[in-house]
């Protein structure tokens, strides 16, 4: 019945949290949705088709995190949207592995 | 030299922050955007078409305010992403005039 499944890597900074949607998501789906526990002491990096206010949803559940950033194709590589720390800077793009 | 340009429309109980892009805009871009000020016991509704990461960007920048939404026209409205009242829900849609 769930309509979006999680799937993560971890790499040694960051973990890669990737999803898949089975079927349409609808904002009410929000409600439910269960994100799986991440490491704080670690980057968050987003990926997966899907709508913005979903992207916008996951940045901010793992807000308190030690920085987040979330994959864009186009730029090959995920680029950072929000940072704790000064080793990773807002608008820095990460080349990352999917 | 502005890549991005921002216009608010103030409502009751919350504040349309419309955005537009007049070039191209890159992630390092995030490292010099100014968003305007706007008062933090409202709503922020956040439209305009760019690349999701604007849009996360744009929600960590705002976070402390009331609640967020984003304008999806595909919901005709804003989906709320995040919410500090209990009189906006996570997953709510907000009909909002553009």
């Amino acid at each position: 019945m769930s309509k979006i499944r999680f799937s993560t890597i971890e790499e040694e900074n960051w973990v890669i949290l990737s999803f898949e949607l089975e079927n349409a998501i609808s904002p009410t789906d929000l409600q439910s949705i269960k994100p799986p526990k991440l490491p704080g002491t670690k980057g968050v990096i987003i990926s997966g088709r899907g709508p913005i206010w979903l992207y916008c949803f996951l940045v901010h559940y793992y807000h308190p995190t030690r920085f987040m950033g979330t994959y864009d194709p186009r730029e090959e590589g995920a680029v950072i949207v929000e940072s704790h720390t000064s080793d990773y800077r807002v608008g820095d793009v990460l080349k990352v592995d999917l």
